[in-house]
């Protein structure tokens, strides 16, 4: 099944991005979250403060009674092929918080799959019982199929992409740019003002460093990134792991100062944030992974020296040895707060989706502004 | 483990119906979903009229957070040992519906059995924790068996058959039933007028076409079919998978009318319904489904043309080759109602048992009528 | 995976158990339910008494929502590695009674550690998520470790130890304990009398039965039983499957009275409890099940006749030849109550955790005395 599966990936349309875009962003339909070119600055920015709030009330069990009701009426299913212990939690985290109920599929020998049933039906059937289809697959395009699929039925719901192949994952670029955004703001200035509309990212220098081409989180992080003028992007990896020339492209046509590099140990004194990952053996069919050294694409305990005071340290997790865990005792360490913070922008996106994100802003205001 | 299991059924007791309808209907003990059997006609009516109720006041944000406080004080336990999604998750969203919570266990490996513990001390546990047992179950008579087991607890709960063995899915035939009548009925009248007491069912030609012999769902529904005098059967399989002599007997006794068939093509144009099923490979231990024309018991795009215009077509899902997926967009179409008409009808099962059907009425009086 | 972590215990620091209960009971940071040496006898008494007003509330439909809006707030993870359902549903039954919210990982496959993840991250990943992690592991030590990681986290959370290793299993040991209780207390008095205050353990003689090696609920009512003077403790089992030396110098060094035996058929007669446990296979690497006598430590329907009519017949379940399923009628069998008494008590102890007793104790005083 997994074999077959594979071999007939939903190949994107091929259309251009804005068409893509959007089929996915229709009046009369519902909004699906599938690529991050849908999100526009304004449409980031929003969030990133609606996460902020959703933050803020949560801090309270009022505010958290008050987030629960709020779609306590709406059901969401997770279909949850690839495995994935961190965006799932995220997501069902996310779920309680906005007080939404949920269903899972992890697996599918527990499936109707097993009796021959297509994947596209499991999709239908699930649409008959929830009102919103959260989907991680091994296949590139597969949540952006749904999306086309759902627009069909006669009662369309939303579907958001939590991964698939190794395309896209936006809303781990939603939560990535929030930590970058809360990093470089600082501390918080009073409640009131609107944090997230200035460009703090202008003269930043980001290091995106280890396997870029196979690390879908990178490709979706650097597509918000455009919307930032100003800002300078570094992709430091391995020649045979750079990032994709369709990004590159996308990156120059925004305008973006960008620099390739193959030796984190270089550059680290100049980053103001720098973004690791993991060389992903998983995705490893060529045995490329073999003759890299790894220590170029490290971020080591002895290096800590060179950091610049405000550095934000980031990863997507799960790390292995490119990150030493001696560096979580830092304060420039933010990748225990990345976790945290995909949990906030995951509900505010939900929120948003359904429409609450409304009667959230009402309520900050109402309790939470002096 | 499945072996044992499988090589010693719970032999359903060799009494007759009625007795066994008794045991499962006890005034001093919880009322157990078991058989189709159990479902007099008033019974049905008044059920399909709940699910309606249940499905107009989940409607809106606020009938839903009504119905969701209707059983939170209950908890449910859903034991699927066999692999089931589309009967998982309807349950599932029952219970979430009317509030009530749950657990699951669904794969014997992370249970205790692992240690040597016998199911009935599984069960005996369950009852502990939970109000309310929904069990499926590759044996046939276990769901019935755990009745009996339950009836002995000093706190007795209810249990529900999700499908034991290849004997009876109750609740299947009552979304099917609930799922007939409401196309029957046509477009619905005012909301004040009880729609299910008349007998839209007489006069009307329903067809069972596939493997007639060990879809259980078939045999559920045909028992309640005997419940509207009037009603026109036709049983269309290869002769091998033919419907079950007790079924035909029971179908006789009540005085329905009923021919047996082997080619769907030359019946579709006289049927009002059409109940197809899928050849279930994984029972195939003989090997019947091998010399099998297939397209005798396949609905196909080239048949459209004869369908009349009031067609109901249904299937309990999965399909496979006997459903053409290009049906799908036609108004005869029923079979992902269907999904969906599930859920409402094992809501308001779960309501009655639990008693809170009243409350359902009283509300439903009190804001949906005019 | 697991061969590597089996092979690397994490020890319990090698300070005497003073030192390590002070390390679990820190007033800066959250309340980890790890040892039963962290429980006196005065904190015992006051769980056992919250665990039956919990019960009484969640009699009704209007006391449930009450307890259930208690931590509506709060989420828990349940990292469930070990096999086990009783437990697991035990604790998210506990968790739905007082309102809580849970996630749960089961299966390494599902996670990252399948990329390479290591447990640690894993678990802090959880407290970004979570509110409470409740733990059930393979390793000895594992729940005490992740206490001390946890400690050292900016967000510090609470942890359960549902069971780590050989070692101890604190909340069985309190449902143990409460279920003694109410067995030797009798028919419940006044509801306004505190009940759980009485020495009721003092000249009562408690007989353990089976594999006390490798028992940890064994283990960890000892400690507890310690803290009631007069009890006395029998401890019957195959010499090679004895009490730990650990736990009879414990035993002596509080003054409690203990009798090592082998053959439960002459002791019987003499005891008001016998808490049977089953022959652990799974732990058995070096065979030495192979060799015992099973009937001299079996309670048989045989000796049904030797039973004082006050005994009260304890097991922790899974059960297998050693407890006969006929003595499941008799009113000294107490073992099912014990699996609900379970739910109760895991209830009261989260409560207790996040500080929601007081709550309780008002509600109870308000509505439920005399």
């Amino acid at each position: 099944m997994t074999q077959t599966l594979q071999s007939q990936p939903y190949a994107p349309p091929p259309t251009d991005s804005a068409h893509r875009v959007a089929a996915l962003n229709r009046n009369d339909k519902p909004f699906h979250v599938v690529l991050a070119q849908q999100f526009d600055r304004t449409t980031v920015d929003q969030l990133c403060q609606l996460a902020d709030m959703i933050r803020s009330i949560g801090g309270s069990r009022q505010g958290n009674q008050f987030l629960s009701t709020l779609l306590s009426h709406r059901r969401a299913m997770l279909y949850f092929i690839q495995p994935s212990t961190r965006t799932f939690l995220s997501f069902t985290s996310a779920c309680q918080i906005v007080g939404m109920r949920y269903g899972e599929v992890r697996d599918r020998s527990t499936s109707s799959e097993v009796k021959g049933e297509s994947e596209d039906d499991t999709i239908r059937t699930f649409s008959q019982y929830f009102d919103l289809i959260i989907v991680r697959h091994p296949m590139e395009g597969f949540a952006e199929h749904v999306a086309t699929m759902l627009n069909e039925m006669s009662r369309p719901i939303p579907v958001f992409n939590a991964g698939s192949g190794k395309d896209q994952h936006p809303t781990q670029a939603m939560l990535d740019i929030y930590t970058l955004y809360r990093s470089f703001l600082g501390p918080q200035g009073t409640r009131s003002e609107p944090r997230y509309s200035r460009n703090v990212f202008a003269g930043k220098t980001i290091a995106f460093v280890g396997d870029l081409k196979r690390g879908r989180t990178v490709r979706s992080l650097a597509y918000l990134l455009c919307r930032y003028p100003g800002v300078r992007l570094l992709f430091i990896s391995p020649p045979e792991l750079g990032i994709g020339e369709d990004i590159l492209d996308y990156v120059s046509r925004h305008g973006i100062e960008y620099e390739l590099g193959n030796d984190l140990r270089k550059h680290i004194g100049e980053c103001d944030a720098v973004y690791m990952t993991r060389l992903q053996d998983e995705h490893d069919v060529a045995g490329e992974s073999k003759k890299i050294d790894y220590y170029a694409y490290s971020l080591t305990y002895e290096m800590a020296g060179q950091f610049r005071p405000s550095l934000a340290i980031m990863h997507p997790l799960p790390r292995r040895h490119e990150l030493d865990p001696r560096l979580d005792a830092l304060p420039q360490a933010k990748y225990w707060a990345q976790v945290r913070n995909g949990m906030w922008m995951r509900a505010a996106l939900i929120a948003s989706v359904f429409n609450v994100d409304v009667a959230i802003r009402d309520h900050y205001q109402a309790y939470y502004t002096f």
